[in-house]
């Protein structure tokens, strides 16, 4: 990146990769937005076939250029065609769940409380339903160039509730942002969806206005506690505050009780060690604490696994900067190391160990996220202290646990304070791999998520992008579809008595 | 209200009413903040039948304390014993609304995405549902000393949801807040809750605090757009931001289309004095904009509606003051006023007439928000020019249309400007008076609300409270009942394929 224009850089070599592509001038932004503003009355007023429709082209699309895009993007974010080619399916099946979502109705929570003249006072007609709020700034992600970025779930969502979007592409894969943008932009245009739909503005120093741009009624961003913070901040100081949906930082801890320790050493081992060190551990529902009971020999069972992973490069040299500086962590000793990476920003795995009173000593400082393949492991004497330990944990996306039959009592209890903390709860399973389903949820407390309400992936999801309306005594004839008496468009719907 | 002690005055004689009640120190708000998160862990796991119960038992204590506790506020109040004893039956019985709401079970949202092996990658078990949130802080209202008030919507719905409630009590009305204050602790104890589970302080200085205490986890407000965004202000800024649920504003518009200005002239004239001067104008929905055709007898007729009502007392006399300074409408012509009032703190209805191309040259100030019995009349040459001026209006919770047959499409128009602006859409009514329901929306853009999303009244008002959690590959008889497989509670799920 130089001063006025972001460059890709191929992580491998750490040379550029692609053309620079200047950053949007103010002026470009206004426009951009203005025009999102202005294809809103007529977006939002398509009917939930034809939006879902359009979703469809877009996965069509996506899925026939896969093969190009994934090159861009290795080239970009040295992700691999395996990887990136899994994550072109995802991304379009994404488009296609909110499809179903539009197709199925559900989601605008029609409520029909019809008149009763016996009530006291008498109840007029009530009929509520959820409408599209506007248009929305879309913030991407560095660690998924396609499934949190230009055409990912914010997107989707938000283009499937009928609020235009503006995207604000990052900075780590430009060009695979510029060419995804154009097969949406094009899929959308075929598809006759209102110019100005999508937008997409490049460069840092348009974050901050597109936050506070008076056309944008939302914002969705998936980025670091830092920089959503601050953009967060100037949501909430507008004239008009509107909501910031953030998900910031997560480490995702994992309880191992007692009985899986002994009794599921190596299932639980080679998983951690997996769930770590995949996508050179820049997932957001990285592992990033593990709580041990003290078992030497279940400790080396997860040293061995470590040992036994690859290095890989990070997406970019300030990542591959940040995660060499672990001072932090000075001082904890080195449970295992992976190996060594030959990529330009290449790292290599490292799990250290720290006793339960000791991390409970320096809480501040050791849950702080490393972005990157490094593991805290947690010894702990009991599971009463580790209880306490845990409910003084920040917010997380997940909490997980590890247990046999044996150690359902501290399950239950282990769950009562994680569900606090955590948007999902995961048995003898691992956090990463995040299920694109009706009922996921993807969310947790600050500073997981700006909001624990809100999820970024999952049907529900579109809530983000819609508010609710209620319409009183309104003649049959002028209600939308989904109100009108005979339910034409058949939605699953409340009827109070 | 003195340096230390709120204080009641009886709005009619401007003299005190009952004993003045002490500010709130600081180490008695962080004893109450702190008992209310002791009280989170058994609250939030007592089953949703028994949070009913207790629900209908407050419900139950005030109906049969409700002579006493009409007395009490109408002394401080001015409201009148009709008004006061309708409203602790509306305060009751959004109380047992809330029982109903849990019997039913659907609040919680439960969506269930069975494991699907066959998926690529194979979909995980995961089961979605919302949970109480936290301990939450409720502000009151002055203008619903019960409804809006110690046990009104916001805690009805917060202890429904499961989550410890802390009053700030409204300064209008000290002693009813206490007297009703006495009431739910007494219930509660009976209900046997947990201690700690409802608490309340007073005097101004107690709000920030509050706001900003770590125990509380949410706010609801209803109040000034001043105070409001103060406060909201105060949450957002907070290390782990909050969710503030406030109401602030409205002028609930009311376009009156031209035929059903010369058919209707009679029912529009008469329905919109009542409205206009019901509670001496102290709604939050009061009609504060009349749209008119340019139709001289239909003018007349809305002059003699209002020239028929009664003044009557403001609240306080801060609202009496800031009602009697009229500046922002200096130089619009009267178009009609109402009766003086004897009352100390007494307000006479008046309307003011204005050219919709004066209103728009002047749109901030005559957009504020005048509490009390004033309403501006804005007469239209064009529903084309009109449509033009509603799109610059500031959010409101409501917006009208009077319309005839003849006026559909116009109405038409009117509503998808409207819808923009306004969280409910009323045809030929009047947006005083509130329908508690399950589809009712009581919300708006900004002001009105401080996120569209949220409702203060209704069923669905129990969301602000509540977070989604997902478990995932969870043993069944460690899920919630809710969540189970057998669904023992019988509550409405969604089941994805």
């Amino acid at each position: 990146m130089t001063d006025d224009a972001v460059q890709g850089i191929d992580p491998r070599t750490g040379r550029p990769s692609g053309e620079p592509i200047p950053f949007t001038a103010r002026d470009e932004l206004d426009a951009i937005a203005a025009s999102a503003a202005a294809a809103f009355e007529a977006w939002s007023a398509t009917p939930a076939v034809g939006r879902a429709a359009a979703l469809d082209l877009i996965a069509d699309r996506l899925d026939e250029g896969a093969d190009k895009l994934v090159e861009i993007a290795d080239a970009e974010t040295g992700l691999g065609a395996v990887r990136l080619t899994g994550e072109v399916t995802r991304t379009s099946n994404q488009l296609r769940l909110f499809g179903e979502v539009l197709r199925d109705g559900g989601y605008v929570e029609a409520i029909v409380s019809p008149a009763k003249a016996s009530a006291t006072p008498p109840r007029p007609d009530v009929r509520r339903m959820l409408v599209p709020r506007g248009p929305v700034a879309v913030f991407s992600a560095s660690n998924f160039p396609f499934a949190f970025s230009v055409a990912g779930g914010d997107t989707a969502s938000a283009l499937a509730a009928g609020c235009p979007v503006v995207v604000k592409a990052h900075e780590g894969h430009p060009a695979t942002s510029a060419a995804v943008a154009a097969v949406v932009a094009a899929a959308l245009r075929e598809a006759g969806a209102p110019e100005g739909t999508f937008g997409i503005v490049y460069g840092p120093p348009a974050g901050g206005p597109l936050v506070q741009h008076p056309a944008i009624s939302a914002v969705g961003f998936t980025g670091s506690p830092r920089g959503g913070r601050a953009l967060f901040d100037l949501a909430v100081a507008r004239p008009d505050p509107i909501p910031f949906y953030g998900e910031l930082g997560s480490l995702n801890p994992v309880v191992v009780l007692p009985d899986a320790a002994e009794r599921d050493a190596e299932r639980i081992a080679s998983g951690y060690a997996g769930s770590l060190t995949m996508g050179t551990g820049q997932f957001c529902t990285k592992p990033g604490l593990l709580f041990v009971p003290d078992a030497t020999a279940f400790l080396d069972r997860i040293a061995e696994a470590i040992a036994a992973t690859p290095g890989g490069p990070m997406l970019t040299a300030r990542m591959r900067d940040a995660y060499a500086d672990d001072s932090a962590w000075q001082g904890l000793p080195v449970l295992a190391e992976g190996g060594a990476s030959d990529d330009a920003f290449g790292a290599r795995p490292q799990v250290r160990l720290v006793e339960l009173s000791g991390f409970a000593a320096d809480l501040d400082a050791l849950t702080e996220e490393r972005f990157g393949p490094a593991g805290l492991v947690v010894r702990y004497r009991s599971v009463d202290e580790l209880l306490r330990v845990l409910g003084h944990l920040p917010g997380s996306l997940t909490g997980s646990v590890h247990a046999t039959d044996l150690d359902a009592a501290a399950t239950a209890r282990v769950a009562a304070v994680l569900r606090r903390k955590a948007g999902r709860l995961i048995m003898n399973g691992w956090p990463t791999g995040v299920a694109v389903c009706w009922a996921m949820h993807h969310g947790g407390a600050w500073p997981a998520t700006t909001d624990a309400r809100h999820t970024s992936v999952g049907a529900t999801s579109i809530g983000r992008w819609l508010v609710p309306v209620a319409y009183q005594d309104w003649a049959d004839e002028l209600l939308p579809p989904e109100l009108q008496r005979a339910n034409p468009l058949g939605i699953p719907r409340r009827t109070e008595r």
